[in-house]
């Protein structure tokens, strides 16, 4: 039902569905995850969550369950120290909340965030928004999906990816990346349509971007992490305006 | 930096920091969860997300530690029940992904969301968004914070609380609730200022909420779960228009 009727509403409702990811194990599957997602690229969600997760093994085969389409396997040829590992990830995320250190400790491993290019122009870094929301069909079409997009220091859009969890759309991203073998992700800037808390800018640390552009605003965790992990964090990325919270030395005006 | 210099920018940035919650037991302390939130009621944020979660339990002790500002212990004369149901909880929400019945088994537990209410004016539904966006200190200053806030049908505002996190601020308003002996919240609206995904209405049915309201838009599993709850849920709530996706008998033009 519509209010008032007769009025220009969006139509498409933006689909959600959960999707889980199973480690198969000699003591049975064990449930890496469950993310609420936008089904499609399922594959690059799965991947990009991993390598955010540091949860992706050198050797995998990643599958999607032949009978039900929100379930996929992840095979591996020591599922015991995949499952520990996961483990581990969860209990040290708790325990490096309280004390000091605690970016450091959510983080776990931090790759340097790759940049050689040279400084980036603030006037091309605002287009770059619009740019992504371009290449959205499902925002134009429902007004509830997020978008994030991979862009080279030149502006070329190389992906972009949507889904109703902002999380999700810059994992499908990361892991177009990963499928391509071009990660770490030096010399690229990671465009967000949404705002930019820390798990955005975590994410970006895991796939060795040096340069994160969002839409909204940043909270402080994400400028603390950006800042001690040499992440270049721009935020309100909109009317021709760009403020840059951390890293500004790889932004010229 | 600023881009352009010199142009009024949005000053502060929101605050984000991780709160954990501890359940003490004889084998020493089990992390129930680790919340990425704007600190500040945090009681509240706790009580309301373990209300979500079906793990309050009867008895209980919710402490701050005296020495993290980041950490909360919940005492309860039977951790080891808690502690298996924190867990059932996990392994169900898993376990009901793939077949049928997902939702049903993703909430887990179904209070009947209460209404003894009329049908509420869509006109004056309309209206909560702005009345919200009022009592929203931190989003006006920061542009970063989500709202939650608790109506009447008469449109009288009980409570609003704010966070970077859409859910905490659900959570919190909810622990609100919770605190002053107010659940299940029977003939109330519950009204967020961003989009209503499935977590958001998850939250609404285990607190009892009959009508939820959003800004935004709404996915097809938020949909579904209103739907399969008896939630009425509407969305896209601005510029005077309004979205009604699931029990429209609640609503009169």
């Amino acid at each position: 039902m519509r209010f008032p009727a007769g009025q220009a509403h969006q139509d498409a409702v933006a689909q959600e569905e959960p999707l889980e990811l199973r480690l198969p194990t000699p003591d049975g599957p064990l449930p890496l995850g469950v993310l609420m997602r936008t089904p499609g690229h399922d594959r690059e969600l799965l991947l990009g969550w991993l390598v955010a997760e540091g949860l992706l093994p050198d050797e995998f085969a990643l599958e999607a369950d032949p009978d039900s389409p929100n379930l996929w396997h992840l095979r591996t040829p020591d599922p015991a120290a995949l499952a520990l590992r996961a483990r581990l990830t969860v209990s040290s995320s708790a325990c490096g909340v309280c004390g000091t250190g605690s970016i450091e400790a959510l983080l776990g491993r931090a790759p340097a965030p790759g940049w050689t290019a040279g400084p980036l122009s603030a006037a091309r870094l605002v287009t770059l928004p619009e740019r992504l929301r371009a290449a959205q069909p499902g925002f134009a079409r429902t007004g509830g999906l997020h978008g994030a997009g991979l862009f080279t220091p030149g502006g070329t859009l190389r992906a972009a990816f949507e889904d109703v969890g902002r999380h999700n759309a810059v994992d499908k991203v990361v892991g177009w990346a990963q499928e391509r073998g071009l990660l770490p992700l030096t010399d690229h800037v990671l465009v967000v349509s949404s705002r930019a808390g820390f798990e955005i800018v975590q994410k970006a640390v895991a796939a060795g971007l040096g340069v994160v552009v969002a839409v909204g605003a940043a909270t402080t965790l994400a400028v603390d992490t950006a800042a001690a992990f040499g992440v270049t964090l721009c935020g309100f990325a909109r009317e021709g305006r760009l403020t840059v919270y951390a890293g500004a030395e790889r932004v010229r005006p």
